[in-house]
């Protein structure tokens, strides 16, 4: 692999800095981490936007989340076909390895993966249909959303509810995992679904009751 | 979705925590990013593990990191066959739409991920090789690496090895992108290949010089 | 003191959350606390086990629980020896200076000092037998425990049982302390024995007229 | 045990809301804990005091801390005598099974334990002094403390700097057992010293390079 580089120099020295306070002060727990093995409490799938930071808004520490990342924080139906599926492989070691307790969903403002999604379903995005569009077709999961918001007028509030549909849907497709739905039914396991307004800091999460979202 | 259940109090009380100091602290910078965008300099591919913060170790503060996260930290080769493929869709957006200038591949310690894929290329695992295994699926990427360090005799050391193969894969499937391919050659875009040792907090690099990993 | 180190950043971070919020709402509820002196109205003695938080499940606020915690919820018979009784300390300041209303034991399930007990008691655990073993020392509290409950064949019930006994011995040694029998005698102290069952959130209470446990 | 009474209607009504709640909303997190166990990363020390909830200061849930509660938060010396040390039976506990990365001893201001060492040590509190005082026994740990800090004119910071010897004399006595020393050197275990003022709510940490304790 001819092609890597060095790290940037700034990255290098951070790194040093990080190792020589944090990693410093917190060393018996990074080695009993590495020892003893990690027991995360909850898995999150989360957004890759790099606005979206789950551990400072929930103060969460090395070892206490489990954390999928993806384009828009979709989870693909349960589809067992023998193909390479990254996000079911990362709920499936979470929910039978890990046994975690909880599943949270967290959605945000201003995605752009959303964003792609309701430009392709709106037809102004010809590109993102091309067969060889990867994002384009990872947003394939939520076009039925789409479906749902699609009479919204005001452009804002349809985006955010599309946004808040990323998080339903695969919540919805989470319990097509029979390991999941199991879990879920033997009360080891809940799910839980939340939407992150990034320039106000909020946090809203979903609520069954009111197929609503309402502020914590 | 009836399923959804309300956040743990604990970290209902966190998150009011984070708003009131870090989030108001910074809150110019979190509605600056909200209202220009994400201009993130580096993408990061690195594993789900609860103990690898990527943010921490290198001091990243929202907005600078468009971080994916899989188990194992793998990249599949480049198949545009229109099916859902989570970490190409990821690929794709931070080098073709954010223009990322880095892309980072963070291997690590202890890696359950790996060690499944070492039992599973054993025979040691037969749950793991059932076309219904995700976590399974997910791991053939990484078999090719396991080839080249079957040989090595002592257990860690061939683990270790199989956890760096694991970044090494990933940089040369990235190549196959040729959104990829092209922005490398153009100088646009670097590619970088680390892996974290937990316990000891120690980071070492990739150099396509010795073919070997040495510490930053 | 050389050895001490600065605390952990998260827990830093999560005190600012504390002092921003729970703090600030309850500001005078705690300078009053601080100038007028606690007036808590029970003792409880419960595990040090991380699993167990009174204070949640009887919903407590500051200045409400007087709380002595240690391995298996043990009180040890009245021994004024002139050596050091953690234990008997804090029962004798809660009930004499104090003069607490009530006086509250709760084991609970998967109690590791329990487990440990039936292990030693049963000739599985050598280690803790040996004079140099403080966990096995503390333990030998509950050794008459055991022997009333040794005959009982399911292994799951006769360690729920040795749990409960643990609470029971330590009812019985409260009464050995003369302030507590003469306190109870005058009807300005009351004891209760409570069990907790972690996993199902249960709480049973002993009943003196069955000599059994009910849920509350 | 023909004493114990039932529990107070108003905790049993607390418990039912708590049950229908809080441990409803988390029943997967504390099955979780029931069938996987414990997992502590930290140990604390803190006093029985009524007012001192550790737990929501650093907003610690269900499965964070191992709590040992004692009066005036003291560690005895390392004593392997035979006799039954419930404080270090819970050190033993925490290091040597649950290999807890740190042990934090948290003392606090308007210490009513402290208050009564200093009456001991200066003649008025004859009672304290005698053999069969558990209270006064128990402060003996604390004594060295009291030399030290004697000489400080103003009575509040007397006591303040009194309250600090409890930890700071914790401290030193938990390096006498060998099991503890021997994490601390190998760096599995690390130790930190706290001081918490209830009317502001202020929390400060030991330094072993200055001596002092100053503002987290």
């Amino acid at each position: 692999m001819e092609h890597a580089r060095p790290l940037p120099t700034y990255l290098v020295h951070r790194y040093h800095g990080w190792k020589a306070t944090a990693y410093t002060e917190n060393q018996a727990w990074y080695r009993r981490l590495a020892n003893e093995g990690q027991h995360p409490r909850a898995m999150v799938i989360s957004c890759c936007d790099s606005r979206v930071h789950v551990t400072s808004i929930f103060g969460a520490d090395q070892g206490e989340f489990f954390i999928h990342r993806n384009i828009a924080n979709l989870v693909p139906p349960h589809e067992p076909d023998g193909n390479q599926h990254g996000t079911s492989a990362a709920v499936e070691y979470a929910v039978t390895a890990l046994k975690v307790a909880h599943v949270i969903v967290m959605g945000h403002s201003n995605c752009g993966g959303v964003q792609g999604c309701m430009d392709m379903c709106t037809g102004k995005a010809p590109a993102l249909e091309e067969k060889s569009s990867f994002v384009g077709r990872w947003m394939d999961i939520l076009r039925p959303g789409y479906e749902r918001v699609k009479k919204i007028e005001n452009e804002d509030k349809r985006r955010h509810a599309l946004e808040k549909q990323a998080v339903i849907i695969s919540l919805e497709n989470l319990m097509t995992f029979p390991f999941v739905a199991e879990a879920v039914e033997k009360g080891t396991l809940t799910l839980h679904g939340l939407w992150h307004e990034i320039g106000e800091g909020g946090v809203e999460q979903y609520s069954p009751t009111t197929g609503g979202f309402t502020p914590i």
